[in-house]
């Protein structure tokens, strides 16, 4: 007998991968949310049938959106994860000593409580004393809070379909701008440019973005394991542009050993494709 | 009915693709050769079971192994493309008027007549007058040829598994500098740092290369519809560095449209994550 994994790309492509076992299968009051062990991916979470971290990759995702802002500005002190209920994003933010605190936000416990027990690699540090976690709304979270209250807000949501769609919209951004402080910086995940869907939202995002902060600029990585393995992330800032700003000298003083970021594709994640950057100036 | 088409990427990983049609199949002497016609990618061409061009992003490999060399010296005159067999390289390097002269050898004939029947997007420049076909073996045409013949060779080949195999050798790569002028540049397509397997030939291949080359770099695209959408090129020389001579303004000003390649992602693409920096330093 085989086990296998099928997510759905699109209505016409699939990827697939051999399961050893399927470890977890629940219904939370917001998703299906299952974790499988295999041996290429090793353990891998999945959220309504779409593959979130696996044991082999999560790094990509996870240094790209955490070291991008960090070495953007050295001086940030606290922040705001909205989603994330794996725990890498918070890891990988840990390892800054500059950082005082870390409100997480993640609306579904279940996501928390599974990585817990099956995705240690992530969530090995939700656990520090710099951070607090929240079971609740992002969007109802980031309308509640004070003015200025962040240094750095990473969005790492799901795609806009289901419970991550408000952490797609005009008000939830004109929120995240209002509680950012005057350095502040908004980094999200910002789907692939590649197949139709993503695309779409891709765009929708980016333009809302645009409109809301003085600098908007998208930066990309190779993740697998994603839809297309052509991976988007937002980068909006009040001041900071992250290539001009990028503080590379100070960064790797912390001498963190990171297995995707470098100095390098700091730079280079922000170098895009023609057609990827004709869809943004679609936007403009 | 639906019909899929599917690739094992690895034994433990598929990539499947919904097909309207399957328009061509036949052995050749050297491969398996099938043509389908799909939603997603249009029509697309494999070889013994391996996507080689489709109609959706054939654009990202061509534009990136040709215009990477061709805005790094703009004095090429003299090209050898090795494979290649759907024609798709010689389209990018009809482009400049200053190229006079481009040998492309395809071993395996039914690849270049397929090619020209079902894959026209790729194939339509293989009747222009710079363009000279040999139906040969890449490796006895090296060995043959004279040396300082071409200022720039492309490896256009499968995997070095089946005919592409001899392509990936110390031999082949011995004769490619030896038929290079003294400002000659070779690529290659070298596999993806992904997978296991890739990843090993993408090690060996540039092992090789760097103890012949002066210069031997790696860069990278994302290329969706290739194992992991993460590909490699290397770029090896005996005198041009591709991001330190990169000529942007007179390639600029050939005014060429593109839909992946420009002077940004030029750069870009040589900025590697870590771990495949780490992969090929173990190789120094």
């Amino acid at each position: 007998m085989e086990l296998w994994y099928t997510e759905e790309w699109t209505d016409n492509v699939r990827f697939s991968i051999k399961v050893d076992k399927h470890l977890f299968s629940d219904k939370s009051d917001f998703q299906q949310v299952d974790v499988f062990e295999s041996k290429e991916f090793g353990k891998f979470l999945t959220l309504d049938g779409l593959m979130m971290v696996n044991y082999k990759d999560e790094f990509i995702y996870h240094d790209m959106i955490v070291h991008t802002p960090m070495a953007t500005n050295m001086n940030i002190k606290n922040v705001l994860v909205i989603g994330g209920g794996d725990g890498g994003t918070v890891r990988e933010l840990t390892r800054y000593p500059q950082i005082e605190k870390i409100d997480m936000v993640e609306i579904d416990k279940m996501v928390v409580d599974v990585s817990r027990k099956y995705i240690d690699i992530c969530a090995c540090k939700l656990n520090d004393e710099r951070v607090n976690l929240y079971y609740e709304d992002g969007v109802a979270f980031v309308k509640n809070s004070k003015d200025a209250s962040y240094d750095l807000i990473i969005v790492d949501s799901t795609d806009p379909i289901g419970p991550g769609e408000g952490l797609f919209s005009v008000d939830f951004y004109n929120d995240c701008y209002r509680i950012l402080t005057t350095e502040g910086i908004l980094v999200n995940q910002n789907e692939s440019p590649y197949f139709d869907f993503n695309a779409k939202e891709m765009k929708r995002a980016n333009e809302k973005i645009n409109k809301i902060f003085p600098i908007a600029k998208v930066y990309q990585a190779h993740i697998p394991t994603y839809p297309s393995g052509h991976w988007l992330f937002g980068f909006a800032s009040k001041k900071f542009d992250p290539v001009k700003d990028q503080n590379k000298d100070s960064w790797e003083k912390l001498n963190l050993k990171t297995k995707y970021y470098n100095s390098d594709i700091h730079k280079g994640a922000f170098m895009l494709p023609q057609y990827v950057k004709d869809m943004l100036d679609e936007n403009k």
